[in-house]
């Protein structure tokens, strides 16, 4: 087995001990299927009184390719495609799940509008509205455009692939530019927790749920064993999601399993709580790091934590410690990523840091 | 919440309490991620030992219909269909998922050739050697059959939806069929352990692993939380199953919460153990049936017992518990079904016969 | 060069010399593409007119599978299958292309109600109105049907794939229970103007127009070099067809050459007159082979009739003329298909009849 | 009636006479479908003589789009996607038919080496060996590319969407990088006639055999009605391409009007003759317009000429003239686009210069 610390990422573990509790006590409670039970509609009115969207609906879904490839087949018209950055995930890390679905993904740079990131962090990973407008306009400027493919939905990423977090004005940009040309917003939020408790953000959950037409809470990565919550805020425009869900491979038989997990979440400010634990501990990292005169790759301020290190000292780093490889910086250095989450302690930092 | 005793379905209940153990043991260790971890090895191990089958490839799947498109989109070409009987579980029940991953169910009448019921119960849900011979002879007579669906796969289910199972000579048979034409027989194993563990079957485990190219071995309805395991018994064709696999939703980030159920069921003989518990509740159910006079719809040898009830019965008995309507039986009378499973007591089996 | 006369098939000539006059004149207009020119508003407007729906849309697409496979993808949900006789072309001769396209095929048996087949022809190949319905309402009557296959339109054929024809009382009936349901009608017209021009029918091109949603009138088995006019009988509810029938391979970059060839058809009666001929020729080849003492497989009142010959008779015909083999009748005769078509002479016929 | 001159596009007439004389002598042949007549073998036999392959097989396809769609899916594993430069017609004009068919398009920059420009033309459009070499080793050198998607084949058109062509060196490196991954090479020949019959290239459609797995030589802009007629070098691979083709709306049922035509323009070099005239046509106009004084906007040595022109001129000129837009060049001039084609006459050039 191996024994090395391990900040290689945040699905590396299974899930909150209080999630294994609730799973060992309803276990033998004879629960009826597909999402139809009493545990999801709680953690349904749970998670919309949160949001502040009563009129939502909400679908609990096993992963996240698996979530974007549903909800984006269920947003776009067969001549869609759906507009993200180039290096979204769906654009870049889902085997061409959203093209297997018949979509192409209408890329924009991945880059934001660099304002504010004194306060913010980085604009790594994020797209503007400006772009987003000038592609859609663009099409739409078009002659030919019936030949080309419809920019018929708009994803971002919450916090980014890079850690990166929209403010509030940007949300309402973007969501400006897709009311109009009145098509939804799509927020994946595999990593919404970490977002929302970074300590540099003004994005509460309900504006993610006023800005967004459809987002996803993440559990995967925040707690849970697996599971996705996905919020449709105005209600589901798909009149039978249920067979859609079932043909991308989402719809799980024992759907309560997935309803008590983020039933258990939304208990308590549970999902808040540990999402803040994980900030906490890459907050204590990047001073660490500071501290120690790394030079910091991209400034985060979520989870993910970017870093340069030479060559010779990843080296010496992989015997203790698991991370994450993100790119070559030069010849000699190297870009590594470190990922905490909410069950990475401070004493874990702490060991990380003596071997850096 | 519902009070009422269930044998509604095999799905109703989590994990046997081993399962959850081991979960909660294994909560904090920090684990590759989509598969590629030591339990998910070490499970894929003792599955190809028990079956006989070294040169095996196993693949860890979360659930049934996303399994069966997964591995059917894997076996066929573009241009072949899946033989399936028709009533098997892909072409009535899955909300046309294999049509959805663009092939035909060719369908079959759904019976077999009604001998040795004595010995092993009824034939209805299963198909014949015959049909399935001459479905493909008859493809490939016809002058024009480019223009027709190729006939590329064999599916079935054993046990099959109405909990009948083939015997031995009857696999070698189907299996024959496919070996003179080349094309590879799928055996859906959601109940399979139910099947093996009848005490009316010459089939065992490492038949199925023998007569079947590929076969999945379901844990979903037999005492994991959620998982299929699925078993290419001569090595998987696709050369990338993994991209293969993400695309239909399939793919778990954590994929060692299936390892490590399979192994779990697989250590000490587990998954037999707690399936012949499912079967003697059954017998001990359809014996107590038949000793109260009512009459079996069909003989099923495994965990699935269908009965027919006098619609005034159906309704009192409704009060009590719950069960599966199947079909309408007369104008007066419906079939019903009672399913068994891996956490049914034996009290609770004698509860249930009170009510009858 | 095979020098058999032919009744092989309807679509072995080029097409109505007045077509390639007018392409002849036309050659060397320059024309705009993707049917946005002149001569297709012009056919449409024909075609409309004599429809009698003033508020329809129509498209001209090059084949039939291809027709088929794009306006069964632009009516349907995708969790919605077709509605279909067991022997309709989409079912059964198209290569699985409806699959393809991500939709089942939901059969219902091909006979009708068995009535008047004395003053209309035989009903093989047909579907009751009575079967459709049974199906709808079965489906909605089953509890889990959102794990099912939704009918989401049903598709008839008229001429039928054996050459019979819908009574207008039975295309009402058909139409009522799409009504009832509100989904859509399809009428494949591959050989339309055969059917229409048939002496034993009560239907006109009007009646098709009323009780359809959606029909298309056939041109490349009836006097066309290609195409196939495609009617929406109360307008086109996809809000961008062009690029869903440019997925579907049906967009000609000259779409002009189709409306200019249905213009022509639809100039002086041209498609009803053609059509006429063809069954007069037919007509006259039953009452030879009548009069002969052959033995009429089933009563078409359409240009394809089927016939019943030894298998001796099969083989030396076969050295003079080109006809369909059709199926096995018993081990010593065989059904074969003559099929006339708009350039069938008497003359031809007679020909024919000789041999016979 | 529209009656300018036309120079908008080389698709926008019928078809060489010799093509209408031949269509004509045998309209009322008898000949079998789905091209397995004698006209299809025909064409096909010289088309593999004069391409060098005796080896090959030549399927006859009717459109564009429809023929990049097929192909594309015939070459491709479900998790491969095609590399391609971003202004690639398959990535940017084709309404997302690849994505449809469930394929990511990979893109590299479109432009190539910029060397010879003199000799050879501009490099607009073009891709270099180079990036398609770095973007699939990059792919091969992520550790997590099984999540990515597979490069499995280049396609490159000949010429390009801007008129320019490879030279045969870039061919041989292009087809150098697919054979080193062992990935098929795929040329997109619309307009094949136009880019061998060039006065600055050295490439003949032996080179061109010879550098691609599969080409398809342009019938619907060089001379046929309709019509592409795709050759696989080396054979087909795909065991069954006749359904497939079918899947793809792309069998035609007479399908000897496409060998009939493919015969007519490979018979006495009828497809080179036409093809030389519209070069001859194109230099004329070149030489006119640079005479003129007018900024050429890239130097193109096929049959597309692009020019820069004034928005006075622009509004001027159209009241007599049809040509395409191309793109604004800056706020008071843009870029149009004059298209010769087969027939186009000596003084329609004169006619055009005039009005310029």
């Amino acid at each position: 087995m191996d024994n090395r610390i391990s900040f290689s990422s945040d699905y590396t573990k299974g899930a909150h001990p209080q999630i294994l509790k609730r799973l060992t006590e309803t276990n033998f409670e004879r629960i009826d299927g597909y999402g139809t039970d009493e545990y999801c509609k709680s953690a349904a009115d749970k998670i919309k009184k949160v949001c502040g969207c009563p009129d939502g609906e909400v679908f609990f879904l096993v992963g996240g390719t698996q979530t974007n490839q549903t909800i984006i087949d269920m947003l776009l018209q067969p001549y869609e495609g759906i507009v993200a950055a180039e290096t979204g995930h769906i654009a870049a890390h889902e085997a061409g799940a959203i093209e297997h679905a018949g979509h192409k993904v209408l890329t924009v740079p991945a880059h934001g509008e660099e304002k504010d990131t004194e306060n913010y962090g980085s604009d790594v990973g994020k797209i503007s509205a400006e772009d987003v407008d000038k592609l859609i306009s663009t099409f739409y400027g078009d002659a030919n455009h019936e030949h080309m493919v419809f920019p018929g939905a708009v994803y971002i990423s919450h916090p980014t692939e890079y850690g990166t977090l929209y403010t509030k004005k940007e949300l309402e940009n973007i969501s400006g530019v897709c009311k109009k040309y009145n098509i939804p917003l799509f927020i994946d939020g595999a990593r919404l927790g970490y977002g929302l408790m970074s300590k540099r953000t003004d994005v509460t959950i309900e504006d993610i749920a006023k800005y967004a037409d459809v987002f996803y809470i993440g559990g995967t990565k925040v707690g849970a064993l697996f599971g996705e919550a996905v919020v449709f805020t105005k209600g589901v425009t798909t009149k039978h999601p249920i067979p859609v869900i079932k043909h991308h491979g989402a719809l799980l038989a024992k759907g309560w399993l997935l309803g008590l997990q983020f039933d258990t979440l939304f208990t308590d400010n549970l999902y808040f709580e540990i999402s803040k634990k994980a900030i906490e501990a890459a907050e204590l990292l990047k001073e660490g790091l500071k501290s120690k005169g790394y030079k910091i790759f991209l400034d985060s301020p979520t989870n993910q934590q970017f870093v340069v290190v030479s060559n010779d000292k990843l080296e010496e780093l992989s015997k203790n410690v698991r991370f994450g490889f993100w790119e070559k910086y030069d010849d000699d250095h190297t870009v590594i990523r470190f990922a905490t989450d909410w069950a990475t302690e401070k004493a874990d930092v702490e060991k990380l840091l003596n071997y850096l």
